[in-house]
């Protein structure tokens, strides 16, 4: 009934449907739209300036919104929350400075000033701010590179101190920028392999400190790791096994105890190294440091880059995943921009890059956190170990410090993750792999890269090599399907129905395209089996998952269809996206292919079917 | 009708339909099948060797199949082709050798060995081959950066020759291994683009020729160029200026003409300057000039590689256009083996880099060429004028040369297609314009990054930021289509229908997507207007367009479908790609969405509504 509905009114008011629709936005149009909705967020703009100031406020400091209705019991359970970070990041936050290969207390600073900034511009309520293993070994692996830490320790920390400075104007402007989507470049395969292999490698380098081996690589691809812990192992022999057992209690804790038996036996007259001098008080300015001209300006700005974007892939990643469990939304271009301010105010004040930690914000979580009050709750308790407990610092083993940046590795590295990677998508897994292996066998930098050029690469090759499919009918419906997909569905021997599953007829596919489907008509194709020499005479090109084209792609389906119909071959094209219709009628093609544009592939199939019979009438005529 | 026989076969039939599919092809297998096509290009695989070294030699020789066929009637039309080509081809070869900075019979030796090889491997019966202007210009700009060719001749034509060799090894190489697609990284904007741009250059570096001016730039950028002239023209005055008028008479003619001229005014006295000595004599060989090791093999390379895809693009452009008006098939492949094999073969007997010439092509064709035969023709007569004709060049002025290549270079320049790109799609056009002003403001190479960088940045960006579309009905139909392509069609308040118009839904626009459709499902959206406060109680996402998707788009919906059924929306999946359902039951996501997949739209619209009825009955009971 509908059938007989549609063939009635057919070739009249749907190809009129088809053609008679308005011009899709244009590119200046959409490019303008996309920009003014970057500058204006709101949906409701401001009527007036104050208004304007009011929700630009509220846009870049949330606390402003939570802090009134903010009351007694939530402050309990963020102390308690805040304690609980406290205990577990300030040994991090040292163990994690030696991994930067900075002195502790610039971990104890990373600890405190970008967690107050965070508290008053981020909008995660859940997330832990401070220093995180993944970037410390960045910091120091690239920036080593370029100074040794050892013979030149200001240099390194100023170096460190700029790049830090770079990670927070790259972060402020992604997020200004709305170009949150640098983030999305390392996909969910990447970042598990990334954390894997990154976490390996620190483990291998810790065993420097669980050790204490003194003479050790600072060359992060495996090779020379395990070399050095060889080499080591059998110049020093094993004779501080005993520590191992500690990695498993608490950090705190064992940085206590560790500390009170260093003290007490005075294992460092027997060859355990200690911290030593701490210096004490509250994080110093680092205004000058900062060195924005200069020979290594370039290269600052690079690992600025590098750790910027590893950062927030971190912090974004740990957000999302707590903002869902609790049910509120991230916007994730003003996380960079809260992100992006409290490393630029951190790299002022002897910070290095601090990010959203894994392991410490699910410890936040655990321990009942309300609001992001908890971290300035840590921050104060980080405050008041730098101004009063750093003395007691001065017996902790160096080896206690390697063992709390093993414990919290395990988190790092997810096999579970990786085997579904594996099980869902070959090339993800590949991805997944080539971070893996490129930052344990060559480094950061590569591993990166490679992750990056497979992902990109995959996206090429789609557009590169589109599918073309072959349809058939489903019996009783006229629902028109992939043949390969539901073999059992209908083909008539003599039509072909072809869907070019691209959705951008370019440059690069168009060739392929047009000769493949050239190819098929003439010289048929497995999918109908039952062909038995019975010619093509109709060709039904199912445009509908076309969404652009170019003058490539148009001069491709012009030569095409020129091509067809000199081989008596009737073509009609089904229900092309908005902007191929359009840029058809700007060519012309449109004129060329005449009435016989579709909206659908069944009423395409009728109005074949109808001519031919025509066809054949007036033959017997 | 229809409606009602799949509303009963419902939540059965057409769910297992879409569950029950075979598995995609995997990874390997679809590799491991391109490989063997490559290898075993035709469908009928030969049963013996014999065969098989037939239909190898039938595959390389394409001469073998016609010239059975060949008789009197047409070796005479091949033999006024031919004839009349190389009255063009003789004067322009000495020009485009002028034009590559190499002395006059290396354009001849040009036109003599390769049109040989091609008549017996080339597969069409239209090119002419020989040197270019652009391919000379490419070769002369980017291996004098390396070498002056004043200054030392020697080492500059070894460079040449070397990088005519390359050219021939990556020309074969690229059809050998089906790598053919490198053609089509060059979009039909950017050949036009950088056709005309090119033209330019080589016009404005011509003047040099035309004006006898001596001390003139080499730099290919045009404000060099134009300075020099402008100092040029300060200099040494207009007063050749008399000699332009001869660039619109026949080439061969001119050159007759103006050797006359000079040879009985005895100009060359008076300051026109002349080719003065030719070498006599046929192709010498230069096997021992190819230098595949030292300092320079790197370059070479790399001018042969960009000189390798530039020759191909214009040589197959220009074949795949003549043979399309006569209606013959070209193999991409096999022509790019037979070019290799021609420019390997001309890099050993002192011939550049040659190809498929327009201009050329275009009078063989009007001088009613049948078969490659014209070009032995050609090469034959250029035998001859090696041979014996090189004596009269000797008075030739350089000047006549410079107007031939003038001549030639206005059917480089298309405005008319220039103005088409930019009327139907103006990203293309930008691909087109900086491609031309790349090389007349900067370099050949940098023209051609700026125009691929473009065109892969725009699908790059088509496959970041995807369209999504909001659906509704066609009144009288069951198709749903695009809201704002058909404004008029009918939406139902509390239903969204959103398509997902992206083919991989990936790393990098997963969240993008997610975040779009969770906003539009929590805000309302624009698109329903007569949206008035009543919420959104049914989602349907249409993903007939997503063909594949990776591990960070099936989190992304396993997040979607989470989130909008934990805000009590009723969520259907329409028509996923075959890859897409495959890989949501291996991640077991289908469990989640339960039976709420769908083939069509229109079901997935009934089934809500049925359910949503049965939802409100079960209330009021």
């Amino acid at each position: 009934m509908l059938q007989a509905t549609m063939s009635s009114r057919r070739e009249s008011e749907t190809l009129m449907l088809v053609l008679n629709v308005s011009e899709p936005p244009s590119l200046w149009h959409e490019l303008s739209g996309s920009i003014r909705s970057s500058i204006l967020p709101t949906r409701n703009r401001p009527s007036s300036l104050t208004q304007w100031i009011v929700s630009v406020i509220y846009g870049l400091f949330p606390i402003v919104h939570w802090a009134r209705n903010y009351n007694l019991k939530s402050f309990k359970s963020d102390l308690i929350a805040g304690l609980t970070l406290a205990s577990l990041g300030i040994p991090q936050s040292i163990g994690y400075a030696n991994l930067a290969k900075l002195d502790p207390q610039y971990g104890l600073y990373t600890s405190f000033v970008p967690p107050l900034i965070y508290a008053v511009m981020g909008s995660s309520r859940d997330i832990a701010i401070g220093p995180v293993a993944v970037v410390s070994l960045l910091l120091s692996s690239m920036t080593q590179k370029i100074v040794d830490p050892l013979a030149d320790p200001t240099t390194y920390r100023n170096l460190v101190l700029t790049s830090t400075f770079f990670a927070g104007i790259f972060q402020v402007s992604f997020g200004f920028f709305r170009l949150g989507f640098v983030v999305d470049f390392l996909s969910h395969a990447t970042i598990v392999g990334f954390m894997g292999g990154a976490a390996i490698v620190i483990g291998l380098q810790q065993l420097k400190g669980l050790l204490g081996i003194s003479h050790f690589t600072n060359n992060t691809d495996i090779v020379s790791v395990i070399r050095a812990v060889w080499v080591a192992l059998h110049h020093n022999g094993v004779r501080k096994r005993k520590l191992f057992w500690l990695a498993a209690t608490t950090p705190l804790l064992s940085v206590i105890l560790s500390t009170l038996l260093v003290y007490l036996t005075r294992a460092d007259k027997h060859g355990v190294k200690i911290i030593q001098q701490v210096k004490e008080g509250l994080n110093p300015s680092s205004v000058k440091q900062i060195q924005l001209t200069g020979s290594h300006v370039g290269e600052s700005a690079k690992i600025g880059l590098i750790c910027a974007i590893i950062a927030l892939t971190e912090a974004i990643a740990v957000g999302r995943s707590f903002a869902a469990v609790k049910g509120y939304q991230l916007d994730g271009n003003k996380e960079m921009v809260a992100m992006g301010f409290m490393n630029i105010a951190g790299s002022l004040s002897s910070c290095y890059v601090a990010t959203g930690s894994f392991s410490r914000t699910a410890v936040n979580v655990s321990a009942g956190c309300v609001t992001a009050v908890s971290n300035i709750i840590m921050a104060i308790t980080v405050l008041i170990s730098l101004e009063v407990l750093m003395k007691l610092l001065y017996y902790t083993p160096i080896a206690i410090l390697a063992s709390i940046i093993l414990s919290a590795l395990p988190g790092l590295i997810n096999f579970k993750e990786a085997y579904i990677i594996w099980k869902v998508d070959k090339m993800d897994f590949l991805a997944c792999f080539g971070a893996f292996a490129g930052v344990l066998f060559g480094s950061v930098e590569i591993g990166l890269l490679t992750a990056v050029i497979i992902s990109f690469a995959r996206i090429i090759i789609r557009a590169l090599r589109p599918n073309i499919e072959m349809l058939g009918r489903i019996e009783g419906t006229n629902i028109y399907c992939n043949m390969k997909q539901y073999p059992f569905a209908i083909t008539t021997p003599n039509l072909l129905i072809i869907r070019i599953d691209s959705p951008f007829l370019c440059f690069i596919n168009a060739n392929f395209i047009r000769e493949r489907i050239i190819a098929w008509v003439t010289e048929g194709h497995d999918a109908i089996k039952e062909k038995t020499g019975i010619e093509v005479t109709s060709v039904i090109i199912d445009m509908s998952n076309v969404l652009n084209i170019d003058t490539s792609g148009i001069s491709a389906i012009e030569e095409l269809h020129k091509k067809l119909v000199s081989a008596c071959v009737q073509v009609a094209v089904v229900n092309p996206g908005w902007e191929v219709i359009h840029k058809m009628k700007l060519s012309r093609l449109v004129d060329k292919i005449g009435a016989r544009i579709f909206l659908t592939v069944s009423e395409a199939v009728e109005a074949l079917a109808s001519s031919a019979m025509k066809q054949e009438n007036s033959d017997i005529v």
